[in-house]
């Protein structure tokens, strides 16, 4: 049987379990999500998940201090969208489904489900449900109901409302969300064929309107018989704080075009075609089908933690964004780069104010984890300290212009971005000597790598700081008019080019290595021969001051630098991957990609396709086993790193483009649409080969396997 | 006038306001506290407290993790038993009360408190309340009231009874305490003469009884003419869990007669007189007067932060006894020292588990602050890491065992916890190499200055866990028989003196002075002439990971353990104490004892004063602005530890007295009382002598001034 790489359906996945399949099978457009419920009896996590639609409320500390992070932002769990009541014509509903199949065409992005339905006395009817959701005009989600007999005949009455029951549930688990008790729902429209609920936050104060409307009317009873009853529901879901409309909307078979048109494009772009292997093709299909959806593309939102597929993290933007999903949209999809930019150029306020509360003067630090900028981390160690994703942001801005060599964006948001983050680590670093030189550090930050926290001189942060200040040398130097006027003069500029040299990089000379902080090595390497397997991930299993005093990693930290930069000798890298490999978990889900792409990078092939294996399927094999509050959405991210960056050798480096053929041994052939300065190129690799072609745009030079060729279409 | 250093009235002090006299005048016996309360018109924090009765609560958490503190205990604020309601003829409550006067007489323990207390009419009446607490046979207070005419003559109508509202408030601040809404209050008596009040906690699961009785009816209607009216009720307050009986009480004269002779011998074994200041004799009396009434004497309770003054701190035991307020007992009252071990052994098995719960083997490691050995602290920066609480405790067994000789505490309770936490740093810390050496070090962990946190090597852990293990070492070498029985091998006491031997003492050479840890010097000193004075005490006004960048001590650290070791040189110890002088905001009120105590024995005599006034009148002078709260009872100690080891130089040196003439040049002279291995000494310090007395025991070999003497009778 021919599989197609594009099509997901159940028997391509391991579980079955309900809430487990309205994740995977959710669909978006980086505005709204709505899981995949079973319409008949959702489970207690379905619903429609809006971008940035959050509510607030007092963060509760068992003891508080100055500077804290004040309030929550859950984001808010909305209606299902997908439930429809049915019964029969005595009055007896049809209450009990059974999932027949779910299939999501990916390249059309259409979802169908089927379901037998039955009532208590075991009539049965079939229901298939098709969504499909608007990409563009992107309040607009297409429904269609088909209902046909499967022993029951007679009348049977429909009822398609909204379904108000809160069912979210609180946990301590820091992965999930919280409950939400301050919403307020209204009625702003109720007629036969058109509904419209008001939902209203009662402290963030935002509010939300969302419409159905249908060809028929919502309730009605009909007839049942050998002929299937077909009938469409629009279901509208506004702008935060914006009335919706139902007049002039789309219907179904237009959605489902524009649909089917977007997701032509997408792929056009963004292919990445594996010769050899259909099921892990389908994986990375699904993988970057799924990113997509999730990314706010308005400038106003970001990407959370899980996309639009459900509420764990409580709907939080991350670094994961600017590290693991925005190469994605850089190489692919820019616009949708650029507006992840400006959502963090529309913080930088709150970014400020957040500097001054943690007494520095100067500049700006972003918080890490936020929806409206403000921080909503109650755990400072692992998150206010995380310092770096100041630097990550700038990381961020630079990949996109050197991708898209697009001034405007600098010049409008990027500069100003890169400037203040800059000025954070300057007034925030000290002079220190270290082997008799001044140098300079920073003290109490904790890196990517959470199963340490509070050390000085972390690898990662350090490298990134004085990345972020060589960067605003750079771009004050290259927009000085722009600089001026953001206030750069040339004291400061002096100042930031001194503090970028003497930014101290912790390295142990006996090791010949990067050292992850300034007392790592010191400590004794984590009893991994003592830890059962039940253990892991270990932050469930071990007091933070348990895993802090060990060298034990959750994700890579001080590697991820070297990834990043490439700076260090072969030799070395060698040397940094096989110590850290030793010492790492990876029970966080962003680990195993970083690893893939060095290995890949370091010609280590088993290893990186191994690791790649891991990463590509973490959702869809339940890899983490949470599945269930939503997608791993910056590990699909990691996937396309590791094949992009770590198979396919995709780099630039000093304004060129770098091309290398890591082909792992059990592909024939892949196939990548990358765009680099306004081009859109296809890259071919088999084991021996590489093939790069301009499909739109200019020629230009290209280092492919260290030899500079100039490609044409 | 003659002030009588013994009496503290009104206008000793610089406050009327009824919250803090309610503290400062607060009357107790180690087993029960009762705020002096204005009896007509009590404020919302008036009320009594049991030591250790408490109860538990989940402790919330923004953000949880393995091995947090599960559940917060707080103090039960019981009812205010001063309180009675008096009714003119008409039924018009005498509502209004103003306060003439208090006068505690500490050299008996009676507290009267003087009132005119008045109708709405503006018809007044005068109250005098006299409150006495049994100290020895602790469950009585006596309560006598004397009612006068004060314009208002005629019938007046007399209501005592349990006064049942729960004021106290939620708060942020960690230094205050949290409301209880699961107590539950039962009448098991309810009689013209005797009432009985079971008070039931619904989630720890205690139970306390509360008894009044009268000479006369509880309610009651009485005439006012020109003879005062004057009764008496007995409060009764029973032990935790336990029935109380209200036949056979005594008298309010039997009381009375039982206090004076308890604090006739107090005083006769642990007076300090000072000659030349009878303001500061008086403060320095009511310190010994009030750390004396906190101290739990039963082996099942201890000392909180706020004694039995407030419910302050939640009523939680933390190091501040060992280190602060256990020298005192141990020189005064070594049975109360016994009993403060002897609740240690008590929760030895939660500290056991607390142990593992951080991934240590074997040992055990005490909670920060608790009451029934679980951890209570919801900041694990400064509370789980302070590990150094375990070498705290054992530090008050040397010292009680140094002063007293006392084997069979040894034996029974001491050897066993000076065991178990050597064992938990032996298996906490770890073999590393620092120049060129093996060293045993402690990674992540805090020191007392809790302006750093998660650091490396805390000099003063560091030293603490070294002579926690040469302690060790010395019992099991002097107790083989206990040891064996305790599981003690010749191999686990090879590795206690290994492990004794190479731990690792942070020291910078450059400096010349011990590091507080491994990277103190490396970072900058606090921006002391950037800090606006509002901006103390720093906590309030900075955040954590802002301190804890900075050179800044809240409180003594390393000095701390050069006080306690007198370890190193005189030149060292003054290049040291002048560079973290310079650094510490004294923002504990722990830390001016030490500073004065340190420089006493430097022979920096004004600075030891001038420290020593500070602490001296701490709550008197509302220095922390908090004794609302609650009184400073570590401070109280602090300020004995300043007078008797600073100004008086006594120390305990390889099993020898050492005294010390540091007396300071405002003093004419001083005599204290302490106890020494059974004997009790007087000793008077005048600006060019010392004479050394023995009241009653033996004669014994004494080093005053560096000269050995021997004194008698």
């Amino acid at each position: 049987m021919i599989k197609l790489s594009k099509i997901l359906k159940l028997d391509d996945l391991k579980s079955t379990q309900p809430e487990y399949l309205e994740s995977i099978f959710s669909i978006a457009n980086g505005h709204v999500g709505i899981r995949a419920s079973d319409p008949i009896s959702p489970s207690g996590n379905a619903g429609t998940i809006v971008n940035g639609f959050y509510e607030e409320s007092n963060i509760i500390y068992g003891e508080k201090a100055y500077g804290y992070a004040e309030k929550n932002q859950t984001i808010v769990k909305l209606p299902d969208l997908r439930q429809i009541i049915i019964y029969d014509e005595n009055g007896n509903r049809f209450i009990h489904s059974q999932l027949l199949d779910m299939s999501l065409d990916m390249s059309r992005g259409i979802l169908h489900s089927f379901y037998k339905v039955s009532n208590d006395k075991g009539e049965s009817i079939r229901l298939v449900l098709t969504s499909v959701i608007n990409q563009d005009k992107n309040q607009f989600i297409g429904l269609r109901y088909e209902i046909s007999s499967d022993g029951y005949a007679g009348n049977i009455k429909l009822i398609k409302d909204f379904e108000l029951s809160e069912t979210t549930q609180n946990s301590d688990d820091p992965r999930k969300s919280r409950g939400i008790k301050t919403l307020k729902y209204d009625y702003v429209l109720n007629s036969k064929k058109q509904k419209a609920l008001k939902v209203t936050t009662d402290n963030s104060n935002l509010s939300l309107e969302m419409g159905l409307y249908s060809n028929v009317d919502l309730n009605q009873t009909l007839s049942l018989n050998s002929d299937p009853i077909v009938f469409d529901v629009i279901a509208v879901v506004g702008d935060i704080n914006e009335a919706i409309s139902l007049t002039n909307s789309p219907s179904f078979e237009d959605i489902k075009e524009e649909s089917i048109s977007f997701w032509g494009k997408f792929w056009n772009q963004s292919e990445v075609k594996i010769y050899g292997d259909d099921d892990l093709n389908r994986a990375i299909h699904f993988n970057l089908y799924q990113l997509e959806s999730s990314a706010g593309r308005n400038g106003k939102t970001n990407i959370s933690a899980k996309g639009l597929s459900g509420v764990g993290y409580e709907g939080h933007y991350f670094w994961d964004t600017e590290m693991y999903m925005a190469p994605f949209f850089a190489y692919t999809n820019p616009s949708i780069a650029a507006n992840l930019i400006k959502y963090r150029y529309s913080i930088l306020p709150e970014a400020k104010k957040r500097a001054q509360t943690l007494g520095v003067k100067d500049g700006a630090l972003y918080s890490w984890r936020t929806i409206n900028g403000k921080e909503a981390s109650a755990y400072y160690p692992a998150s206010t300290a995380q310092y770096h994703i100041d630097a990550d942001i700038a990381y961020s801005i630079y990949r996109y212009f050197d991708v898209t060599g697009d001034e405007r964006l600098i010049k409008d948001y990027g500069l100003e971005i890169v400037l203040e983050t800059a000025r954070f680590w300057v007034n925030f670093g000290s002079f220190s000597e270290i082997n008799n030189q001044q140098k300079f550090c920073f003290f109490d930050v904790t890196g990517p790598d959470e199963y340490s926290a509070i050390v000085n001189n972390n690898y990662y942060t350090n490298r990134m700081a004085k990345f972020n200040l060589a960067f605003a040398v750079k771009l004050i130097t290259d927009f000085p008019e722009e600089a001026k006027r953001l206030g750069v003069d040339t004291d400061e500029l002096n100042e930031f080019t001194t503090i970028r040299d003497a930014i101290y990089l912790p390295f142990d000379a006996q090791k010949g290595i990067n050292e992850q902080d300034d007392s790592y090595f010191k400590k004794p390497i984590w009893p991994f021969e003592d830890t059962p397997k039940q253990n892991y991930p270990l932050l469930l299993h071990y007091h933070p001051l348990t895993l802090y005093r060990y060298q034990v990693n959750k994700q890579a930290d001080t590697l991820f630098a070297d990834f990043l930069f490439d700076d260090i000798s072969k030799e070395q890298l060698i040397k940094e991957f096989d110590y850290y490999e030793r010492i790492t978990t990876h029970d966080s889900s962003l680990s195993r990609s970083i690893f893939s792409a060095l290995a890949a990078r370091l010609g280590l092939k088993e290893k990186a396709y191994s690791y790649f294996l891991d990463t590509a399927k973490t959702d869809l094999i339940d890899l983490q086993g949470n599945t269930n509050d939503g997608l791993h959405i910056a590990n699909l991210g990691g996937s396309w790193i590791a094949i992009v960056a770590g198979f396919g050798g995709v780099q630039i480096k000093n304004n060129m483009l770098y091309i290398q053929n890591n082909l792992p041994n059990a592909w024939d052939k892949m196939s990548i649409r990358i765009q680099y300065k306004g081009r859109l190129l296809n890259i071919d690799y088999s084991q021996d080969d590489v093939q790069v072609k301009i499909i739109s745009g200019d020629p230009v030079n290209v280092m492919i396997n260290g030899v500079k060729s100039t490609v044409k279409k």
